[in-house]
């Protein structure tokens, strides 16, 4: 069969090929109601309380990593989708593929930090399934999570919703958890490499409630960057973003890696962000919430909204300005 | 490391291993709360609705059987956990881990079968997530499905309601999924071999919802089977539940597979059939309901609660009794 027949690695890196995956297989089947315009959750009207509801799978390889686990990213990323959505995270459920073979130690170890995420985060393991496949039909463990919140009522949250001149804001530095898991799986050896930042934004976005409809649209880079999301957002529109190459937070071992390995730290997952875009106006009052939170201190304005059709450039430091396109192979795959 | 201090196959069949992996690992760090109990699906307490909320990941290999495939075997499971648990089936998550090399051809079927299911059911697949793994890391394809209902008000349901003289009912033949997956695994070919009943059994749930808290506890017996459902009922109780063997009703082609390959069909999953425990008064009621429904017509009573402290006893076609047990070993493992 040749490969344009059958699913690449490449189809889950987040990229091009990912989007075009689930262009083609899920959009037509699925893309009404809910689904339409491919929300990281879903928004349920349920009688007496709107939800959020969203999913996601967890195949990060190796099943530890500087900074986290499996176990604690999926409940953070979970929790963050729902937070990003504009819900307040209340009930997880957690299921739970494992490889014959895992050892009892490792899988323990995994879900104390499930068990310590979700306490910290104040959500409920409510549901779970735990199935087993043999040997060589799958690699350690592969978790999902599933999550409702309730929908808070003060945010209206769309990426149609962006204008010109907003701002465009990150709640600390970028790529660290892409970076971390890729040192980790290359057994690269570091005293002080790249750490995973896996944790949550729910905080963030509680911070910011009040600011009503000022906050445009709110999403976590995970799969693909923060290239992937300000991209889509952008998508079909009349607008643009304009990134200032000089204001991209970066720890300084994640860039080291990164220049290293030659990859685009746009391009590569945090687990423990949000991006954020509002009305200019109230982004100096919303930095300030944020630094005032460990999560968010190192939070700064990205770039903003400009008259630039569809399109993410930066100005470099340089002076220049480039095209910020999405990933489009297998930059990083299993990297959540 | 020893075979002790790592998962085995047999962890994921459904008996006695995959009772004590949860019982060892999930409930000491999740057992309170909506998982206390371990439920099919949990009641959460939502302002202005009860919810119920469950999961379930598949790895049934082959992807596609007599009868089904992954696609409608993941809806329907996920909706009937839902239905068992007093639940309106209202929306889903759809979560695919993909191995690198699936035929898009194959995925488009099982989508196809997954859009078509959750018509059947009334249920919006409202919320996904794609994962790619490399060839070697996975087996084609895992699906994890979450789902969301409104609790019915009208059931109060537990095994802990059960009383002697209530009456076990059972929706429709026994173990035909588990043996269609087997003879499709083992290459089997025969002219009439046994089918999937992979089907939804919501409709047989909300014909019950009159007889209130006359209905004393549902389930659908899946992984492990009638057995596995029976003894974890009556486990640890003061009653017991009295078969008889001459009322199992079983496909010809699944007791000849069941026959010829020496397994007990009272291990077998079904994945669309239900067990519901009620008082004998309303019995007859029950059974006209479900038989006025395709998927209830070949409904029959199995057997009665009796004083027999925590035990599943059989009455044989000879006469005898013999003991129900659960099922041991790596039975039927990827059967779901």
């Amino acid at each position: 069969m040749s490969t344009d027949e059958v699913i690449q690695l490449a189809h889950g890196g987040g990229g091009r090929l990912t989007r075009e995956l689930i262009e083609k297989e899920i959009v037509p089947r699925f893309g009404n109601g809910p689904l339409r315009g491919l929300p990281d959750g879903a928004t349920l009207d349920s009688p007496g309380a709107r939800l959020v509801f969203t999913t996601d799978s967890f195949v990060v390889q190796p099943l530890e990593f500087p900074g986290g686990n499996i176990g604690d990213l999926a409940v953070h990323g979970t929790v963050n989708d729902l937070s990003v959505c504009g819900g307040e995270p209340k009930w997880l459920s957690l299921a739970l593929i494992i490889e014959e073979g895992l050892p009892f130690a490792v899988l323990g170890r995994i879900l104390d930090s499930v068990r310590a995420a979700a306490d910290t985060c104040g959500v409920t393991v409510a549901t779970g399934d735990t199935k087993v496949v043999a040997r060589g039909q799958g690699d350690g463990l592969y978790v999902n999570t599933a999550g409702i919140g309730r929908a808070l009522t003060e945010f209206t949250l769309g990426p149609e919703r962006i204008k010109e001149g907003d701002h465009v804001l990150v709640s600390g530095t970028l790529a660290d958890h892409g970076m971390a898991v890729l040192s980790a799986r290359q057994n690269m050896e570091f005293v002080n490499g790249p750490r995973s930042d896996t944790g949550t934004v729910q905080r963030l976005v509680m911070a910011v409630r009040d600011f009503g409809s000022a906050v445009r649209f709110m999403r976590d880079p995970t799969r693909g960057g923060v290239a992937t999301v300000l991209n889509e957002i952008v998508e079909g529109r009349e607008l643009g973003i304009l990134l200032k190459e000089r204001d991209l937070p970066l720890a300084p071992a994640t860039r080291a890696v990164a220049e290293m390995l030659g990859i685009d730290p746009l391009h590569v997952a945090s687990e423990g962000r949000m991006i954020l875009i509002c009305d200019g106006a109230v982004a100096p009052d919303i930095l300030k919430r944020w630094r005032a939170l460990p999560e968010g201190s190192g939070a700064v304005s990205l770039g903003t909204v400009i008259r630039e059709k569809g399109r993410v450039v930066m100005e470099t430091v340089t002076g220049g300005r480039r095209l910020v396109d999405v990933p489009r192979g297998e930059l990083l795959p299993r990297i959540c």
